[in-house]
C-alpha cells in the first residue's frame, strides 16, 4: 500500500512532475501456485513468453490464462514493456540484517544470483525387517548425505553465499520400506555468479561419489540461473541519500530473494528500498514490520520517486 | 492360495485327521490401509481390542467397521480366540537370505523384536535466500545428520540388528523456505530386545545432542514395540523335517517382518514356512516367487499341518 499512500500524497500537495507516475502491483511475483516466480514482470520485460506464461498450470492443472479470466483479471492492453525512466521497488527486507544492524532503511546494490537445481535418487524398496544392512540401496540415507553437503557448502566455500535444501519427496514413504525415490531441491545464492557455480560443481562431484558408494543411480537437473544483477547506482544512492535527508538510518545491503525488480533491471533504470523485517522472518505467519519502519519506506519511496519524476 | 491347495489335496486324498482343519485369511496384515497392522489377527488373539479395532481410520477418516460392513466382510460370528492345537504360517521370505543360501524352505526359529518411534522436529522457516547460514534453524539438516545416525547404528551395536528410517515429511516443503518442521520414523528390529532398546537409547542421545546444536526442538514418541517372539520349537523342528523328507535344501532362520503368526505365537503352538522371494525383494512391484517354490512351501505346509492334525 505504500505506492497508493505515495500517489495519494502527491494529488494532495498537487506536486507536479516533469513525468508521469505509474504504480504496478504485478501478478504472482512469488509463484506458489504458478511457477515459475514474477511471471507477469518477466513477461512485460520481454524476459518471458506470454503465452508459456498463460501455459502454467497449478498442481490442479488450471492454466494461469484461464484463472486470470475466470477472476477478471485478464486485461486488454498489451503486457509489453515501454521505456521507464526510473523504477522503484518497496519490499520487506526478508532478512535479520538491518534489525542487527538497527537501521530502518536498506539500499540493495542488486540482487544475488539464484541458482536452482533438482536432484533424483533411485534406491532399492525392501520390507525394513528381512533386509540386512549390507547391501541396502536406500536413497534416503544418500540424499540426508547429500543435504548435509549443502548446508556445509557456504563455509567450504568461504562464505558469500547462501545453499539450501527446502524441498523433499521420498518414496515409498512407508514406515516398514527402505526408501527406492527420492526428490530434492538445491537453492544456491550468492552476489558472486563464478562463486555459485564452482560451488555447485563441488557439491556435484559430492552428489556423485555418495550415488555411487551407495549404490544409488543419481539425476541431476540445473532447472533455473538467474545471474546476479546490480542496480542503478545512480537510483541506489537516491536511496540512500533520500532516507538521509528524511533521518532514517540506513544501509548499502544485497537481496538475498529475487524480485519483479530483477526483471525491471534488464529493462529500466531500477533500485528498491526496503524495511526490516521483525526478527528476519519472512514466508511465515508472523512475518511482519512495524507501521513506523512501513511509513519511512513510503516516506522514502516518495521523495525517491519524486525525484526521478521531476527530471527532465 | 497355498493353504486352499492343503486343503484340496487333504480332501480329494480321503485323508482323515484326528483333528479339525481351520483356514484362515486374516484381515488387514498389513495395516497399509488401517494402522496397526495384523489387526484382525490382534482382535482374535485378544492383544487388541475388538471397539478399538473397529475404530481404526483409513486417510480419509473412514472406519474400519464401516469398511467391513460395506463390502460384506462384517461376520456374524464373535472374533475370538478358541483353543488351537498348532497354527502353521506360510509366507514369502521378503528376504535375500533363502536366495543367498540356495535354499528352498526357511523355518523361522520366531520374529524378530520390531521397535517404531516418531520424531518430530522444529526449526525456523525464512525465505532462503537474506537468511545468512549462521543462526538458521534448519529442521531438515538436522532430521538428514539423525537419519544417518540410525543407518549407522546396526554396526556401532555390534550387528544383530537393522534400524530405518523409512518415512518423512517435511515442511512447508518449499524450495526457497528454511524447513521449519519435518517428522521422521525410525524402525529398530533385533532378535536381542535389550540390544534394540539399547540402541534406542544410544541414538536417542545423538538426536538429542543434534537438536541442542541446530537449535532445533525435538519430540521424540515411542510408538510401538513388540518383544521378538520364539516359535514352538516342535513345530519348528517339524518344518525342518518335513523340508528334509520331501528333499528340500530348509534353513534355520529368523523373521524379519512382524506377521499374524506373532499374535497366533502368543495363544498357541506358532511355526511358519517361508519361500524364496526372487533378488530379496518384497512390498515392491516386482515382488516375485517361483511357482516352483511355491510348489514346495505348500507340499510343506501339507504335511506339517498334516502331521500336527493326525496327532491325538
Amino acid at each position: 500500500m505504500g505506492a497508493l499512500e505515495v500517489l495519494r500524497t502527491i494529488h494532495e500537495k498537487k506536486i507536479e512532475t516533469e513525468r508521469p507516475i505509474v504504480i504496478v502491483d504485478w501478478t504472482n511475483e512469488e509463484g506458489s501456485r504458478f511457477a515459475p516466480a514474477m511471471l507477469a514482470s518477466g513477461v512485460w520485460a520481454g524476459a518471458l513468453d506470454k503465452d508459456w506464461a498463460y501455459n502454467r498450470t497449478d498442481i490442479n492443472g488450471k492454466r494461469f490464462v484461464d484463472e486470470l479470466e475466470r477472476i477478471g483479471y485478464k486485461g486488454t492492453v498489451p503486457s509489453k514493456k515501454w521505456p521507464v525512466h526510473a523504477y522503484y521497488e518497496y519490499h520487506i527486507e526478508q532478512g535479520p540484517v538491518l534489525e542487527r544492524e538497527r537501521k530502518i532503511i536498506g539500499a540493495p546494490k542488486g540482487i544475488l544470483c539464484l541458482h536452482w537445481y533438482d536432484i533424483y535418487l533411485e534406491g532399492e524398496a525392501n520390507q525394513v525387517g528381512p533386509t540386512p544392512m549390507e547391501g541396502r540401496h536406500d536413497a534416503l540415507c544418500a540424499a540426508s548425505e547429500m543435504i548435509l553437503k549443502v548446508n556445509e557448502l557456504p563455509s567450504r566455500m568461504g562464505g558469500n553465499m547462501v545453499s539450501t535444501v527446502g524441498e523433499i519427496q521420498n518414496y515409498p514413504n512407508s514406515r516398514n520400506i527402505i526408501p527406492d525415490k527420492v526428490h530434492f531441491t538445491v537453492d544456491i545464492r550468492s552476489w558472486d555468479d563464478d562463486l555459485a557455480l564452482n560451488a555447485w560443481e563441488d557439491v556435484k562431484k559430492d552428489f556423485e561419489e555418495i550415488a555411487r558408494r551407495r549404490g544409488c543411480p543419481i539425476r541431476m537437473e540445473e532447472t533455473w540461473r538467474v545471474a546476479h544483477s546490480p542496480f542503478d547506482e545512480k537510483l541506489v544512492q537516491r536511496v540512500m541519500d533520500t532516507a538521509d535527508d528524511l533521518g532514517y538510518p540506513a544501509l548499502h545491503m544485497v537481496s538475498g530473494a529475487g524480485h519483479d525488480a530483477s526483471y525491471m533491471n534488464q529493462v529500466a533504470p531500477t533500485a528498491m528500498i526496503f524495511v526490516p523485517s521483525i526478527g528476519g522472518r519472512s514466508h511465515v505467519e508472523i512475518e511482519n514490520t512495524t507501521w513506523e519502519d512501513c511509513e519511512a519506506g513510503a516516506n522514502v519511496l516518495l521523495h525517491t520517486i519524486i525525484g526521478s519524476a521531476m527530471e527532465v
